[in-house]
């Protein structure tokens, strides 16, 4: 059994009998409790309500947890780690929330709050990088030597596992995927640059370019189920219009998916991962098309002995990834 | 003092004297005896010759180390290590050169061959890898947590040192940046896809577009130097055309850096590295000129978090990078 001093508590693989796993979402929370094999003894949600602030969400972070805990029939001394999944960008040195603006969050030391309330080591990370490393631990990616994970939502998240561990920026996270230059002097993404992958393969982009094809009368099944307001056409939406014969929405969709393998394409070129996960909205409801096209994008774009070596699958764990991941990376810490 | 078992000989920092960098191109073989603390002790080069087939390339390699050893007043038990810096794709878990197509080599077992000849550990790796990993040790990348190499030749390669270990694929290397996606549709690439950054950004890109000019009347000094043949306009006579004054010239070299520096920042987009160190022949011929459209580019594409945390500078050892590299993986294995 090792042991690390960190503050004014003993961390190490402790004894204690069980993770905690939380993942920080936009609009809800989610703790769940895992027993030392990591099945699921206790579970709360609520809210996030980020607009009533860092420290009202805190508290609630904080009651969620104990919430999950009594649903397990535990207490606060029987928590080995607690992993955290948030949005980003973070300190992951300081576990601190440097900016959240889907939640109005900034510097909030996370980390810190939690480990002087639980007393037990706390490991922040990013809410894509949990999902990523919740794959590779239980998930479509166990025991590859290199797993990348790929989320295409409203924006493309990344994540990378490489002999075991997540790759990481110095101060923040890495694997950016969604901000790779795809198409020179292309549309104008919400990083303020042109052309990103996310500009034209993220479930927003997607969106936009669906609304014009409704409005254009392309994709009359859409249009009647969603009308042309973007927030509205979601992926089940989108999924369904295809189903219902809007060829013009599946185009669209195709389209995307391609650029999204040619990306795919360009970082197996720089990383020859075993394993890319694809997850995400967008890939559970159209998992097949999704799979089709990036796997031909990819053979067309990566290096031939990297198609060889790497397999391209759908995620395999449902809305639990991230929190599973999340207590997976803390127990590894813990144990470190 | 670790020991670790492979073969018929005892691995591991094994007290001996001297570690051998070799550096096996495709037109020339260099090889370095270095002491404990790096400093070379003997050299010897030769004339690679790989139209005269692999095991006749053996032979003159093993010569070539042999002489090294004597220019350093050493013997054979005296070697610590052996490194070998190859061009790939190599078979990284056995030490095989699987296809040098500039050699005309194919499945060639380095490793084995040395380490039954020389009776040490033999480390092969590609040659751009030593050559970042040079860097990494003792060049412009020193102590860096992470180190992306880039190094635009007649193809253009790249590396990663990521904690402390170069990032590899399950069989071979990775980094392919010469082959990621700048432009779609884009011109033929060598290896059969469209739009590669080498096909933009190499050397030979570049030279075919300064000889395009060149016939059409728009470099008059590059014509007079070199007439049209692609082959004649090598990295040193495109520094002196710009330096005479072709415009056209520089507007040529100064979109490769470009396209260079867009895929070096959809690269850092990924890995969020600490320092990127560009080498080879045309940075060395135009430090300023690449330094300055590759920053400017990596600033306009890379997320600014990133940009803020990074360094792009230019490579720090010279020719002996690539042997420099090798010897010290070889040691760095060989203390495993």
């Amino acid at each position: 059994r090792q042991h690390v001093q960190a503050g004014d508590f003993t961390m190490g693989d402790n004894g204690r009998k069980y993770w905690v796993g939380f993942d920080l979402g936009g609009t809800k929370m989610l703790c769940l409790i895992f027993d030392r094999k990591f099945n699921v003894v206790g579970k709360a949600r609520k809210k996030t309500k980020g607009a009533e602030g860092a420290d009202a969400g805190l508290a609630r972070m904080i009651e969620t947890i104990d919430e999950a805990l009594k649903d397990a029939h535990a207490e606060r001394d029987d928590i080995g780690a607690i992993g955290v999944g948030s949005p980003g960008p973070l300190d992951l040195n300081k576990g601190i929330v440097l900016e959240a603006p889907n939640l109005g969050w900034r510097d909030v030391p996370l980390q810190d709050v939690l480990e002087k309330k639980f007393k037990c080591p706390v490991a922040v990370a990013n809410d894509v990088d949990v999902g990523t490393y919740g794959e590779y631990r239980f998930g479509a990616g166990q025991k590859a030597r290199c797993v990348v994970g790929v989320f295409p939502g409203t924006g493309i998240g990344g994540g990378c596992v490489y002999d075991g561990k997540l790759l990481r920026g110095r101060v923040g996270s890495c694997m950016e995927i969604g901000h790779m230059l795809v198409q020179p002097n292309g549309r104008l993404c919400g990083c303020g640059r042109r052309g990103c992958l996310e500009t034209v393969a993220s479930r927003l982009a997607i969106a936009a370019d669906c609304a014009m094809a409704a409005f254009r009368g392309e994709a009359p099944n859409l249009l009647k189920a969603c009308g042309t307001d973007l927030a509205n056409i979601r992926s089940g939406a989108i999924a369904d219009a295809i189903k219902a014969g809007d060829k013009a929405v599946e185009k669209i969709v195709r389209g995307a998916a391609k650029h999204l393998g040619n990306a795919v394409g360009n970082t197996i070129n720089l990383l020859a991962p075993d394993v890319v996960v694809l997850g995400g909205g967008l890939m559970e409801a159209l998992k097949d098309l999704y799979l089709e096209e990036v796997r031909d994008a990819v053979s067309k774009r990566a290096m031939s002995s990297f198609v060889k070596t790497v397999d391209i699958v759908s995620a395999k764990l449902d809305d639990n990834a991230g929190a599973m991941g999340a207590a997976a990376l803390a127990a590894e810490r813990a144990a470190e």
